[in-house]
């Protein structure tokens, strides 16, 4: 028998918890939950991930849901914050794919969920659409000290640049099973770094990003790229979707920074911030990245 | 020339202001903003439109915006919530439509901008992705006092039903243009009705949801509905995308009710709230509604 919309909805909900701090979970109008920690500010993000542009309808659907909160995680990562509430929308084709839609979505639901009890973040609330393409869109919030987030726009001349983990060849898996450096930016923004973001579309387009948003130019050490195994040094810089962070230091923090970092993947120093009007210094690397807008 | 991604987005959300509060706006990897006032609680929801779905390429793409947050603005007005700041995600067929992309955008982005200002709402961030078909997804952020928030669940048997405006008739153009009823919410929540909620999938399938979540039965006046010109009965009941609100009073504020409304749209009683244990009585009209998982 076909389900209709509210008996899908309610068994879809039913595979995640809620938060901490809910008032009312999905089923209303709203969905309404308690104000953050006292002297927190609120940090919040949305993003979607699209069939034939982030994954493709041969992926595994608990991927797909890793994917599609993860994305979002990893941007809570690169401020150093906490999240907590999700709300999702999702576009599916109910009509033309009848029968495996409750599957798929399901499964989908379930990657989600997998990924959100790791980091304690529960469904608020969420919305089901009639669309040709399946889209997920994942609307996360949470909190941060406001002294203690940090921007892309902190970084100074002078700084060290560094990443997280490795870079290159994230397709066509390693895009659907990344963990999200939660807890590693949470540290580094409590350390005290000067300026973060995460490489979502790959460090040749968002190191010019970060650069730029600290009005300062950059150098880059290709040689000193962390790769994935068989990766070059142009796919390191242009795959994307590495979900790796991207981090600027003060030079005098740089060995406090190394003998402290308490986590199993590496942490590389790639090169430095420069003076805004020196022309950036990427020794024959061309930094393209990944633009969203093509396909 | 082909704008890139980063300019695009500067060039869209330059046509929005940030609210009051807002921390860190557009251009980060989160937004960032102040808690709700102290003894207040957080309200959200998300909600999107899609093209062939929730309207058409040949609609003004300034209405379609305007829809796209309308949508939202009408589940806080069902609420008798305060919005404050919007992340809007956008999946369009950058590829295939090239020239027109940006104009298009620009267009739905001011059409959401005069509503947003309307009812002081801020743009946070967002996001623009590539999508076969066109389609918007908005997060809405706000705050209420917790005991004030009116819900679907607080409906008591013997309470009487109303609605505001008129319904029915709402394609073709209705539905791009309605004004969200959120002054009106914020002051029958404040009135202290039982239950509320928006009318967008038609009073035919969203009353019997009311009524289940107040864990109540119905009866229903079809004369007594107020019809937009030209509708019967059964448009007003099924048409759906009315965006009205549907409200459960305790008999005894009837009276102050119907004397105090201060607003030019009508507010008119359409029926009660019945004992769970009776079945509906809706004098022989079809309550069938709209099912989003229907095109």
């Amino acid at each position: 028998m076909q389900e209709n919309e509210d008996q899908l909805v309610r068994k879809l909900t039913a595979l995640w918890h809620s938060a901490t701090g809910t008032v009312t979970g999905p089923g209303d109008d709203c969905a309404v939950w308690k104000s953050v920690p006292a002297g927190a500010v609120v940090v919040a993000k949305v993003d979607a991930v699209v069939e034939q542009v982030h994954f493709l309808i041969t992926d595994a659907a608990a991927q797909v849901g890793h994917k599609a909160l993860g994305r979002v995680l990893s941007d809570f990562a690169a401020m150093g914050a906490v999240p907590q509430h999700a709300l999702v929308t999702v576009g599916f084709p109910f009509g033309s794919r009848a029968g495996g839609s409750s599957r798929w979505l399901k499964d989908c639901y379930r990657g989600m969920a997998k990924l959100a009890k790791q980091f304690e973040v529960g469904l608020a609330g969420g919305e089901l659409t009639a669309s040709d393409q399946i889209w997920i869109n994942v609307a996360l919030y949470g909190y941060g000290k406001k002294k203690q987030l940090t921007l892309r726009s902190g970084g100074k001349s002078g700084d060290a640049l560094f990443v997280t983990g490795k870079l290159g060849g994230s397709f066509p898996k390693r895009h659907l099973s990344f963990s999200p450096r939660l807890k590693e930016g949470q540290w580094l923004s409590q350390f005290g770094v000067n300026a973060m973001m995460d490489i979502s579309d790959g460090l040749g387009q968002d190191l010019p990003r970060l650069a730029a948003a600290s009005h300062t130019s950059f150098a880059l050490q290709p040689e000193q790229l962390p790769r994935h195994r068989g990766c070059s040094v142009a796919q390191a810089v242009n795959d994307g979707e590495d979900y790796e962070l991207l981090l600027a230091v003060a030079p005098r923090q740089c060995d406090d920074l190394i003998r402290q970092w308490p986590f199993n993947s590496p942490l590389t120093r790639i090169g430095e911030l420069l003076p805004n009007n020196l022309n950036p210094v990427t020794h024959g690397v061309e930094c393209s990245g990944w633009d969203h807008l093509k396909k």
